[in-house]
C-alpha cells in the first residue's frame, strides 16, 4: 500500500532552467517523509520536531538515489509523492518514493522515482536502535516491493 | 585521474541538526560539476554561463546516487570533491565523486560518495547528441573505475 | 482588509540554530505574494506561472524591508502570513506582511514585519507598465496603512 | 574604511528568470557578515563556528533592508560584496553592505545596497551583551555613515 503525500513546489525550487533544480528534488522527499514519519502513518517512537525537543529517536539518511524521468515545471497545485517501504531491517529500512504529476489533473506522469536508506539512530548514544514492534506492526502495510531503477 | 575541485560551504548548508543537509549535498556536488564542465578541464563544447546566454549544449541529469559516510559540521575551508569519470557512453557519462575534508588540514575524511549520470542534449533540438571527439580526448584522462556503493 | 495565506514551513528552512533562518524569510513572503498576485486576490493580468509561459507582466522587486521580532521555530502547521497593500502608485505597489503563529493555535504571535516594493514591467520591453484600472479596483480593498517599523 | 568580502555565486542562487533571487541575496549578505565577523576583521569573542561548539556569544538578526539596483547574472567570478558599520550602540551595531560586480572586471556595477541590524546577545541567558571595548577597537575603523536607500 502506497501513501500519497502532496507536496507543494515553491517558486525557489526552480533553477534558471524553468525547471525544478536536481537537489531541490530531495528537500521535497524530505518533506514527503517528515510528513509520513514525524506525523503520519509511519510516525517513528520519541522522534520530535526539532532537534532541541528533547527528540528520543534520530532518522539519519545513509543513502539516497534518485532517477529523473521527466523535468516538473512549476506547477500550482502540489505534487502527488508516493511513498512506501522497499525494506524493514534490524534498526534500518528503505524508503521508496514514485514523484507523480498533482492528482486529478489528467494522466498521472511519473517525474521521478527515487530512494532513501534510513537508520534509526538513539539520540543520546547516536548508537543505531532496534524498529519497535509497535513500529513494525504500523508500518507492515506500507511494505511492497523495492522501487526498481531502469538507469544503474 | 581525479579532479579536485574546492567548494566552500555556506551557513544555510546546515539544518536543524547542525550538519550539512543531504539535499544541500547534491548542490555541492553540482558546484563542483559546473566548476570542471563549465570553465574547467572538463569543458563540455557549446555550454555557456547562463541559460539565456545562447548555450548549444545542455547537461542534464538522468540520475544521482549518494552514500553518505559521515556527517559534515560547519567548515571554513572548502570541502575537497574530487571527481573523475566512472564510465563515457555515447551521448552520456558518469560522474563520480568523492566528498572529502579540506586538503591538508590533517587525515582525509570521506564525508559522502556519489555519482551522477548526465546526458548531453543539444540546446535547439533537446534530444541527446554524441560526444565529440574532441570532448572524448580531453576526458579521456579523468575515466576511471565507477565509484562503488557499499549500502546497496 | 487583509489577506491570510497559509504558507507552510519545510524543514530546511531552520538553519543550525533550530530556527527559519533569516534569508529562508523572504522566500516564505516570495510564496505568500506569488498565492495572491499569479492566481489568487491580487491576480495580475498577463501575469503567467512559468517565465517560458509567455507572461505579458513581470513583477520586479525594488526593495525589501523585514523586522524580525521572534524566531521561528519548527512548526507542523502553516504561518498565517497577513498580506495588505501599503502603497499603489502609478506602476508600483508596496506589499505589507505580518508573519503571524497558525491560525487557530491559541495566541497569536508576530514573528515579522515586512514590506516588498514591486514594479510591473512589461514582459516584452522590459519598461514598467502603468496598474490598469481592472487592478487598482480589485486591490482597491486591501489598500491601508503601510507597516510601521521600529526599529529604523 | 571597507572590507572587500568575494562571494561566490551558486547556480541554484538564480531562479527561473535566470537571475539571482532575491531571497538568495541575503543568503549572499550572510556568507559575507561570517566570514569577517566569524573568522575575519569584525571577529567577535566568543563566536564560534557552530552553534554546537560552545560559543559564548549569538549574532542575532534584528532587521534587514535591501535595495535591488540591477539584476545579477550568473557570474563565473565572486562578487565583491563591499561591507562597514553605519553604526555601532551599546548591544547592537548595523552592518552595511553593497553587492558589486567582480574585481577587476571592468566598470564596477552595484547590484545592491543592504543594511542588516545586529544583536551580541549572551548565549547562556539569551540577552543583549555589551559590545567589548576591544572589539569597539577593532572595529572602529569600519565605522562609516550608514548607507542611503532612495526608495523608501
Amino acid at each position: 500500500m502506497r501513501l500519497h503525500v502532496p507536496i507543494k513546489l515553491r517558486w525557489s525550487d526552480l533553477d534558471a532552467y524553468g525547471h525544478v533544480n536536481n537537489a531541490a528534488m530531495l528537500t521535497l522527499l524530505e518533506e514527503s517523509r517528515i510528513s509520513v514519519f514525524w506525523h503520519g502513518d509511519l510516525k517513528v517512537d520519541g522522534v520530535a520536531d526539532t532537534a532541541h525537543a528533547g527528540a528520543e529517536t534520530l532518522t539519519l539518511i545513509g543513502r539516497q538515489e534518485v532517477e529523473y524521468l521527466a523535468p516538473i515545471p512549476y506547477l500550482r497545485e502540489p505534487l502527488d509523492i508516493q511513498l512506501w517501504l522497499g525494506r524493514m531491517g534490524g534498526a534500518s529500512l528503505e524508503v521508496c518514493y514514485e514523484v507523480c504529476s498533482p492528482q486529478g489533473a489528467g494522466p498521472s506522469v511519473v517525474y521521478a522515482r527515487a530512494a532513501s536508506g534510513i537508520v534509526l539512530v538513539d539520540a543520546a548514544t547516536l548508537k543505531p536502535r532496534r524498529i519497535s514492534e509497535r513500529e513494525r506492526a504500523a508500518w507492515s502495510p506500507y511494505l511492497d516491493e523495492p522501487v526498481v531503477f531502469n538507469r544503474r
